[in-house]
């Protein structure tokens, strides 16, 4: 566990009651842990600007399962590249879709190479990826 | 399987030169794929800016997993709505930091606050949520 | 002037030293002016998730003004909103394009609807939307 | 004005049905017109992704200007790089508040500089930065 410091910050008191209310509506217990996490968040977003961060990355693809050969297709492509893919969480969506989720850890230039190629498969109708720094 | 129509789209030759650079960087074999691909995720931006539409997500949390009873409080949250969590795949980064990404099914405003309630717990350094519809 | 309060924050003396290296970056010479700029930026973000809020925003165009009555159109549009917008600034890019930045005032969900008639005007090429919160 | 192509898309009848309800309520009478929309926000997005690329762009601070010399230092700032600020709007949003709309012209990671140096300058309470890619 590391070391705490506390430090001292001057806020107009409207702002502190908007804030106060906003981390309330969240479910924050501890003024600290909000103003934390919003650090944490904008060091992250900095972090996530260069291509070149390790960071750790969820891919979220929604396609129809019977297109032909898709399966194979994303397994060989997760397999191309097997330091990288740490999971994958295989949901039913209904009769013709499902969600595919794939955990993957590499450089951000890397995990939005691989993304890129998974949702330009045929078949995949929406592909998403979320990234977060793993220096945190 | 849908119906397939064609239909015709009149571009500058100079704008589709560029978008035939720009797909098959990403992996596209096939332009038809990559336009019904973007006008999938416009689709779906529209739908989730209603808080009533259906949808399913994931969230992302990294948190230490030292943190006093974190993973019961994460687990009990869960439970509390059991028809919503799909599935949970953890992961661990380091020696203190787990990611977890829980898959969830829902209305857009649920699971919203479900992914607030979720980050605000003490120990959850960061959280992402990442919607998309299932209307596809 | 309202009045100034003076909260403490415990945070790990690691994580301190990462937010002081980005504030550095960013120009800050103040921490707390920093902290309070978070904080009114998840504010603002909060704000803006109600259609219902009031806000200003600027609209930026990137048109052709060879496209025949594309201004005339454009001006009919903010005409009918007589009390929205609030002033017009136009850049002439290159020989055939111009930016147009429309700084509007109202409802969140009335600014963008307003946004999204001027970008689907014909000859409008790119059209942003960047709305921020009056209530700051 | 550039030669116009024609080419066809193939599309699931449920997807076009969808595809043009969303652009009948965005105010499209054509479709073509926002398909060549949507594929030109798409190549904006990736054009932006390059520091290195042109733009133009708009950064809009919302600010007391009861605060001590920060117009001085905003217009000090601007002169500083002469070739880049090509307009700037000044509303006022309350006795307190103004807004300024600074338009600039650049490369993306020289405007995100700079909006990050007024940004934090003591007094800006929000900045925010829209850029788009002048190659349209």
């Amino acid at each position: 566990m590391s070391t705490i410091e506390r430090v001292g910050v001057s806020l107009e008191k409207e702002l502190l009651g908007q804030f106060d209310g906003l981390i309330e509506k969240l479910g924050y217990t501890n003024r600290s842990e909000a103003i934390r996490d919003i650090i944490r968040e904008r060091l992250s977003q900095d972090h996530l600007k260069n291509p070149q961060s390790r960071a750790v990355a969820a891919v979220l693809l929604v396609y129809d399962h019977h297109s032909t050969q898709l399966a194979d297709k994303l397994l060989k492509l997760q397999h191309d590249c097997p330091l990288q893919v740490v999971a994958t969480t295989h949901v039913h969506l209904d009769h013709h879709n499902c969600l595919e989720v794939i955990i993957m850890r590499g450089k951000v230039r890397e995990i939005e190479t691989m993304a890129g190629k998974m949702t330009s498969l045929r078949g995949v109708k929406l592909g998403r990826l979320n990234i977060v720094g793993t220096d945190v």
